[in-house]
């Protein structure tokens, strides 16, 4: 049988583990993406990990989230960014350039490479035949230190386009589709293959309409073929040389097919509040709209605006309806005006945001409460638009510009067809290379200072893990405690995300705000545990919720089970993530729980025995792979690595002892 | 003696008072201009008046203020302003039109009008020969139910300009240069009159940088000739029709004369923090720059940004400077486009902004602490960037982008005289007339609910003042206490201002954080009382300061002085301000204060008695006009008008009995 593009792609960055099983494979990274809202404590590990110079080929921090300038922290966010781009020998996009995952694809895209970025859309760039993962904050910046990356072996699944997409439907309807057939977590665990003669009519950028929001299925990531449309979008960017093909065998096989012939797609839209609350837009015509919007990372070539353009041209958008135009980067924008689209926006009523994520993430366009508003975006969850109680509808820019030329939720198939002018397969400029600030040479880079604002702060240092602890129980929760409720987000906190001792004094605020002083006494002694039920850890992968209250001294956390994106970062950050036994006494706040022999029981033993200040004694389960147990002895990733940098990690965990 | 332009306007407007006297005047408002930031209230004071229609000429809602949307409260304030436009027959200019004073000026100024705004730069509309006024919420309220304007008779004082200006100086030096001569508070009581044969090489938007920027030397108002010039500005609109001349007679006096020989201007910077802080810009070249930012009211017009543009084009800002664009209307950016110098900016590496007021009001675009930040807005105070510790420089279009283009703070007249293509007197197209909402009918008017979200609620209803009261005094704060004492401002509390009730909640937040609870027990008696020193409610005219305590019940502040706008604003809301006798015991929180024969007492005497708890008689003493004695007994602005507007004022001053 032959091999699909995502085998070769995976075959090519193997380092570790087995295609063929079910097991964790490690994979070598070769390019990453940083964006600010992350890149900031991403930046902190790799000064905490000592790095001199990023391993990677090509590694690039953009500046497209925090672009709301209204105190000084954004800006020296942006400052601190990118003096740690000079330092670590990164490439750095300054505000205004754009949209990092649409300028990644159009300068630095290479087919045929991985790519890891600390932003969830980051699989995008499997629109070039790229294999691209979001990732956590550690894990990109261990990528960039030259580490692998580590999955669990993925299903891939080949879904197959055949046909053409009749008019007034483009690549937004066929992920709709895929959302609409198989919902949100549909893609777990997957890696999908786009193929099939289908892909004849998708541009560069129609993939990465798709790639995109293959995160919203909960994919493991999507590929396409590195094709002739491939080949012309970095023709285009004058990057022909950078292109390879790569396409499936002739006989490839999938573990699991799909088709999908899309010349039966029609005008679909998400309703609120998620992404796969997937309708037809027929079903829902002639409810009022408040908002259309085009733009973000899940719409961002020239054909998505130029169509859109198409559509409002001449016309007026009705009084009271908010006609966003959110351009994808600075070169785009200019693409627009050059072509004229940019008037044909303006006469129409349109307004013109900066080019940037904006209201995709919540930053600025928030609608009024209850009021339809119509997007482009990849996302609709509630509350993402800064807005409690939004109702937001993901849609193609067609949907989206013909509503707002009607002020009512319309299905562009219902125009005048001679509107669309635009033809497939037009991708036009995203960026060009003077925009980008270059690497430093390593001499240069030596002598580079990080520009560390007030807000800014240092990774705190760790401690390993010692043999014996007396820890207080400083909380005791309930099942599914979310990192939600662990580390607190909001207006409030966020602002602290780069100052570890600062965000770490909200940890815990509304389950008991006294926890940070508590911790504060307790760290005179060993440090403290928390005890948690079922799913502890659930939802948001924020990793403050793990640093943050380790920084505050927390070494255990035993609970009945763990999530499993949580339960990472705790390891990550040294904190010892205990299984209680399905039988035991409860534990409360104010009871110690002592540990012996831990060294040599976190290295060999599945079973970690502790004491409580009662007396009883409890066996808690650690499960863990030997890397992991070699991180929690070290006390964290960030130890481990320095260690393993220096040739110096003490404990070899074999793992033939489990 | 002939007759200034300011003579005729003052002559053609004045319906009370004496134009010859030092004392007050009352004058016919034709026209007012509302923002977004105050708008609510007055929306919410026209709600309150019982209005059933704009009095005004023409009435102008614009929403240029607070365009970035975090979250629904700004969107919902815009539907708001929306709705109240259409109910009270007002013009609607919605988000994304751009800002409010050139908007004004080029759809809807006409030569020989007067002009009330709720926007300190309102007097920009001068540049037409218009009357225009900055002014408070209620008093543009009032003015819009048909009330005159009251001012103090100003000085007239007229500003020769002989010359011609030199490359790379232009009409932002000029008032830098008025600046630097006579400071921040050189203006006050005067109208500045521009006039003799250097206006020829001024357009109208080059008059308007000047006319903005007279609030900066605190003058009552800046008047400009109606001539050739605002002939064309209007052609250019469409508007020729509406244009008439209007010009000094040529033997005209002035009460104090300056001149100005245009042709020995060089460029000039405000350094920080004020903006008569005023140097040669060759003093200070060299200084290394974060961002050069081209835009707001105090530069809006086409040539602005095509000068600005003209330096640029063909060059790469440097690497780690932020040139931010801040385009004025949405017409204008189209203007730009068209003409390709949105390109040549764009190219350059440029960061595109919306149009609005943006980073000039400190929404937004806020630099690094203590980075060099050069700015063609009209003001520099401390933090009004959004940033504490700021640097922000006011300079000319010319001067921002030369120093953009190096880096460092250039003087343009350094540069190649080659760059400077665009021709002096070149206005382009700022607005048409589709992109506003036309005020309805009176009968679809009537019909159209106020859409208030959560967070809008209405004014509150005020007693008419009572015969006797026993008001104990929550407050006793010593000389000099701000407006921002009293009322803080801040994101915490700004997003209240449109919720008295809400925001009423942190009055005296800083000087007793028990003070609303105090005056919710108080005011189930006849309310309470505070304590003052000398010049009571400096600083800000935010009229939060005396609305909100009145909401909670405050009936009286005793002083020993007032500053005159919060003074106003008392009597406005229906706080009787008192003055202490110059030698009195001290009067302390928790004494109460007991006033008998109230309403003889404030109808005719200038001496208020009031007993103490502790069994002392005060002489305070009341100075307000009968007007202000009327407003008093009603209990506030707001009950007046109602009466008077029914014939009900029972109350009639008689101005003789002073």
């Amino acid at each position: 049988m032959g091999k699909s593009v995502a085998q070769k792609l995976l075959e090519e960055h193997l380092v570790e583990g087995d295609l063929q099983s079910d097991g964790e494979i490690a994979l070598h990274i070769d390019q990453a993406l940083l964006q600010d809202a992350t890149g900031t404590l991403i930046m902190l590990t790799l000064e905490a990990l000592g790095l001199d110079r990023a391993a990677t080929d090509c590694a690039v921090q953009y500046v497209d989230h925090n672009l709301l300038q209204e105190d000084s922290r954004n800006p020296e966010d942006h400052l601190f960014l990118q003096s740690a781009a000079r330092r670590f020998g990164l490439w750095f996009s300054p505000p205004g350039n754009g949209v990092s995952h649409p300028l990644h694809m159009a300068q630095f895209g290479v087919p045929g490479s991985s790519l890891i970025g600390s932003d969830s859309h980051t699989p995008a760039a499997g629109a070039l035949g790229m294999l691209a993962f979001g990732a956590g904050g550690v894990n990109v910046a261990l990528a960039i230190a030259g580490e692998p990356y580590r999955i669990a072996m993925p299903d891939i699944w080949g879904v197959h386009l055949t046909g053409n997409l009749p008019n007034g439907v483009s690549a937004k309807d066929i992920i709709l589709e895929m959302l609409r057939r198989h919902g949100v977590s549909g893609g777990r665990g997957r890696i999908i293959e786009y193929t099939g003669s289908g892909l004849d009519c998708l541009s560069a950028m129609d993939r990465h309409v798709i790639a995109n929001m293959g995160t919203e299925l909960g994919a493991t990531t999507s590929v396409f073929p590195s094709d002739e449309a491939v080949r012309d979008f970095m023709g285009n960017h004058g990057r022909e040389d950078d292109w390879r093909e790569l396409v499936a065998d002739k006989n490839a096989g999938y573990d699991l097919d799909e088709h999908i012939d899309l010349a039966t797609l029609e005008p679909l839209i998400a309703k609120p509040s998620s992404p796969d609350n997937v309708v037809p837009v027929r079903e829902i015509q002639s409810e009022p709209i408040y908002q259309a919007y085009i733009g973000s990372s899940a719409n961002p070539g020239y054909r998505d605006f130029a169509v859109a353009a198409d559509i409002v041209t001449g016309h007026h958008i009705p009084s009271g309806v908010s006609f966003d135009i959110n351009p994808t980067s600075r070169v785009l924008l200019g693409e627009l005006a050059r072509d004229g689209l940019l008037e044909d926006f303006l006469s129409a009523g349109a307004r013109l945001h900066q080019a940037g994520c904006n209201g995709c993430i919540g930053m600025g366009q928030a609608p009024a409460k209850g009021r339809n508003s119509l997007r482009t975006v990849p996302r609709n969850f509630p509350g993402r638009s800064g807005t409690t109680e939004d109702s937001v509808f993901l849609c193609s820019p067609e949907t989206a510009a013909a509503s707002a030329l009607t002020g009512k939720i319309t299905d562009p198939c219902t125009l005048d067809p001679k509107m669309f002018k635009t033809p497939r397969r037009q991708d036009g400029l995203l960026a060009e290379p003077g925009m980008f600030a270059a690497p430093l040479s390593s001499d240069e880079a030596a002598t580079v200072e990080l520009v560390k604002g007030d807000n800014i702060g240092s990774l705190p240092e760790l401690l390993p893990l010692p043999d014996e602890m007396e820890l207080p129980i400083l909380v005791a929760v309930q099942n599914d405690i979310s990192t939600d409720e662990i580390m607190p987000a909001g207006a409030e906190v966020l602002p602290f995300r780069s100052n570890i001792d600062k965000i770490a004094r909200f940890v815990f605020r509304d389950v008991d705000p006294r926890y940070p002083e508590k911790a504060d006494k307790a760290i005179e002694g060993d440090g403290h545990a928390v005890v948690g039920g079922e799913n502890y850890g659930q939802g948001s992968s924020r990793e403050h919720a793990a640093l943050a209250p380790r920084s505050l001294g927390l070494r255990v956390v035993a609970a009945k089970s763990f999530a499993r994106i949580h339960r990472r970062n705790l390891v990550n950050y040294g904190v010892l993530p205990l299984i209680l036994p399905k039988t035991v006494e409860p534990l409360f706040a104010g009871e110690v729980l002592c540990f012996k022999n831990l060294k040599r029981l976190v290295a060999m033993s599945t079973t970690i025995g502790a004491k409580t200040s009662r007396g009883a004694e409890i066996a808690l389960t650690l499960e863990a792979s030997p890397r992991e147990r070699e991180i929690l002895l070290e006390g964290g990733v960030v130890n481990w690595y320095r260690k393993q940098d220096a040739g110096e990690v003490q404990l070899r965990v074999d793992e033939r002892a489990f």
